[in-house]
């Protein structure tokens, strides 16, 4: 697993990857700095396509994983359909891929929120691979249930340079009208706490 | 099956939706013209997610399809890893959602190609839905193995108006190697054949 | 593609293969004549695991499809979880693998009813690949939207011996008290239709 | 989520999800004690279908998971298609869906072997939910990458009944030959610790 990409791309192509205009910026994003909420994902065998290597379309499943997961545990979202109040609609959403991880690798994902409108909300998003060497820190063992912060001595497990990073945008309609809603305040503070310097 | 992000959206996240910088272009990419080749997609039951339509990261899955399908049908890609010279690894991509489509719906993937560098390739993809209204247009049967290309009477079966747009960048690289090769002449002249006016 | 199941393995595992009972019952769902309802199915890039051919489990998402599909097109079944009066559980399924498939192929998938209880269905379901050397039939193009029935002249594109077999149990319930509830009589006469002489 | 097909189904249906020879023998695999071998299984967001929980071909990737994670972590096989000199086909699998999973829940996978041949494994495979009231038991935090073992203190945090089980035989065959190959001794080992007296 070697960081093909940046190393190989003909530069055209690399600073299409860096999403162009700030090379700086898209940099800052692969640091775990710049991420507030932490969530390791499990691959699958399923994952890996034809070419060995976790297929990019599952990706997006990752980073759909960690962002429901959060709404739900950590800003109160109710995703029953026949209950809920509102749901949440992808409206856009991109992914860079610098260096390729596979089943069955432990890799952990990365969720910041860069916006927060009255009824969107704009994520960013990352990867990072488990670190080979490096001997697992002392964690508690809740990860997959509540995830962990940023600080926690767990990512020292992962490397400190994303191998794919992303972004999202969700808007939120109640499903009786399809009409955007506004967001709830709780919901709106558990999503404010993720807000980092970094992203700003 | 409303158009409501274009509708409702709020003006900031529609821009972000148009992908920034010039909605008459992002326009111009939801509309048939802009592509030159075109794969009925087959949805799945399992596509659908929770809310009732197909799940964001499935729309990569059918991006990817059609994709492989061209190259393997119309560019003599081979994707046996024993066996193949070169692999494609997709180094980034996005996706405009503007309206959903849901199982048992069979919409129509389009691909056209914006950029043959010397060992990678940048594409431009819609999904249109289907018109519930219209009658089938009489067409040959081999869509599924075959597409159809632009000018197809197939296309009047579908919405004009795409319901996702999206694009991607493929790097292709020696298996042996993982490094960048240079793409072979006939596989290249498949790809310019869906270089078209609308993506220059 | 060589049909290395039936060939090559031990005789216990063939024998479990072919689920113990009656070897002669097992060969006779091999055959078209045991399906009254036909899909193609397209499959997808992603299909493919590591090995290059479709994953075992991408197989009960195709029975999956076949099965809604004909629910929906030729029963009446309304999917929509708000609006359905009911929803159908799987209780057990399973298939038996006697050769790989793979994308880009485009196989048919077959169903037969077996047994149609007072809320539950008893499905026989195979698939059979496309053959390869034969001229595609001449056939009407809107087998993605309907399906075919048995007798039709493009069966004569795929081949005569299904390249897997499975079967499964669907019961129907009431999502709102999550109980059974007993088959309306459209939806009864949909699935009479695709019992055969061959399951009895 | 009730264990609603035991309770509600109709007698024959009930009867052909405890796979028919006998009832007790099918009740025993849904006990903790049936298996040697325990992974958490993290779910996704895409893994719940339209109805709201684990779709049923989803549970086939979760044990897939477990099996491959196995062979790869404690009896080391090789997966890497152009340098493993051997690889598993699935020739058949099953499972009985008794109560519903969704995500967000950790259920967590178990793992049996009924069977080593010459060229060929039997597996039985269960899934127990997480037991919501109980505190979670003390344990070490490396559940993803090593699994645990029977006798764990971490299975008191699961249910004493599974919500699903199944079974699976694999072939393995040399790539180069599509033949079967003998398993290797210490690959052998690994398996065989898997053999239990429950499943003999």
């Amino acid at each position: 697993m070697i960081s093909w990409v940046s190393r190989m791309l003909p530069r055209n192509v690399r600073s299409l990857a860096t999403s162009s205009e700030n090379p700086r910026a898209e940099d800052c994003h692969r640091h775990h700095e710049a991420y507030g909420y932490f969530l390791p994902i499990q691959t699958r065998w399923q994952d890996n396509d034809q070419y060995g290597h976790v297929n990019n379309a599952v990706y997006y499943s990752y980073f759909d994983t960690i962002i429901n997961h959060y709404l739900i545990r950590y800003c109160g979202l109710k995703t029953g359909l026949r209950t809920s109040p509102m749901v949440g609609f992808m409206v856009t959403n991109q992914c860079t891929f610098y260096t390729p991880v596979g089943f069955p690798q432990v890799p952990v994902a990365a969720l910041a929120v860069e916006k927060v409108g009255h009824s969107s909300v704009h994520y960013r998003l990352a990867l990072f691979p488990p670190t080979p060497t490096k001997e697992p820190a002392t964690a508690d063992q809740h990860d997959l249930n509540d995830g962990f912060f940023f600080g926690h001595p767990k990512l020292a497990q992962f490397d400190a340079l994303a191998s794919t990073t992303g972004s999202s945008v969700h808007v939120f309609v109640n499903p009786a009208t399809n009409k955007p809603t506004g967001l709830p305040e709780d919901f709106r503070r558990g999503l404010l706490r993720l807000m980092r310097p970094a992203s700003l």
